[in-house]
């Protein structure tokens, strides 16, 4: 399997780094072929912007998604996005890792999905959710915070983590056709003891190794939806 | 009232962009004092580092939220953030701009929310919803987007916008204890006609100067959890 691990956090002894790191060893040791883009120490460029094209359709309007397709057919978008595109496709499991920042990716996270996740290949047209460019492939997401999970409970402060991340577990991930595994979340991390972040990291240590018995999550299907995706059937 | 207008979109003669010239120029003719942080104009930084601070509590372990409060409290922040959490601090109303990119902010919006919201004077401990530190305060948020309303309805292909927000309207608007008024959304931007945009223009224009009138949206409130933030009743 190969495997492209995103790594976001900007303290390179963080606990969420001494996750990349298992993954990076234990994914390795299981035979797996790894690809790092630590997103910090790479210096990426988060910020989607017309000089990420060569050679524009329109030079006097940008309209990034468009530009986007055209970019990557003539070869001629930016040589970092390229880069990680090539990844992108190339991996058969993708794996984000990151502190939650505002209750979702840190900026730097956000730009690689603004800059990398291109329309054409990625998603387009009709090509998204059970269509979309990246199915066949899966992804998981690696989370750390500093909030307690009784907080995310359905009658919690927050209500469930799940829904405050909808925006990337289904309006990106599942989006771009990728199956989505159960995140993984290490709760409570700047104020642990030692031995629970032990324990935390023999969790995610168990997480990656069982990922072929995971089920991942239910998304919609454009199969109930006809092609202006009005409702086939009335959904509860 | 004094208005901060964040606006964060790559093309200068965007759609998102004329919405935030005609909040200018409305709110500034009905006599409010307005302040614009145009984050592409201004290449503002959005990647939250260790570089953020002048004077490190840790030189050895970033912690960012604990350096921001120290970076804050000894005026050693980096002199971009505070200029924009002085303009923040001194708005009634803060109103956010730009086009929907992977049902969220740009990554440079994005930056500015995790460089910009600090902990310490925006939130910390038990401040945050209707004890967050930026309550008193309203905000807007207004947005583009190429999808089509009907994908948004309940039983649409992506569920209710404001569910697919929430990580932004809750969980970071809301939980500074911004009054989070009701977004304005300009729908399938890229695919209506010049008079649809035209209509959507008048309708931006009656809705800030309305925004008396609106309700805020509703967030939990702290009285209702203890103080470990268990719920003090169940919430169905």
């Amino acid at each position: 399997m190969k495997v492209l691990i995103v790594h976001a956090h900007p303290e390179p002894k963080s606990f969420s780094s001494a996750l990349k790191d298992l993954a990076v060893n234990e994914l390795q040791k299981a035979g797996h072929e790894i690809v790092l883009s630590d997103l910090y120490a790479m210096k990426f460029n988060p910020v989607a912007s017309s000089a990420d094209f060569g050679k524009r359709v329109d030079p006097d309007y940008c309209v990034y998604a468009l530009e986007q397709r055209n970019g990557v057919s003539s070869s001629t978008i930016s040589a970092d996005i390229q880069q990680e595109l090539d990844k992108l496709l190339q991996c058969d499991l993708l794996v984000l890792n990151f502190p939650l920042f505002w209750f979702s990716t840190p900026a730097i996270l956000k730009g690689w999905i603004d800059r990398v996740l291109v329309s054409g290949r990625v998603y387009g047209g009709k090509r998204f959710y059970d269509r979309g460019g990246l199915r066949g492939k899966r992804v998981l997401v690696s989370i750390t915070l500093g909030g307690q999970q009784h907080m995310f409970a359905k009658n919690g402060v927050h209500g469930p983590l799940d829904d405050m991340l909808k925006h990337l577990l289904r309006g990106t991930l599942a989006y771009t056709g990728l199956a989505v595994l159960p995140p993984f979340v290490a709760w409570h991390v700047p104020y642990v003891t030692h031995d629970d972040r032990v324990a935390m990291l023999a969790s995610w240590r168990e997480h990656i190794l069982s990922l072929n018995e995971q089920i991942p999550l239910s998304f919609p299907s454009l199969n109930d939806f006809d092609d202006l995706l009005h409702p086939l059937r009335d959904v509860e």
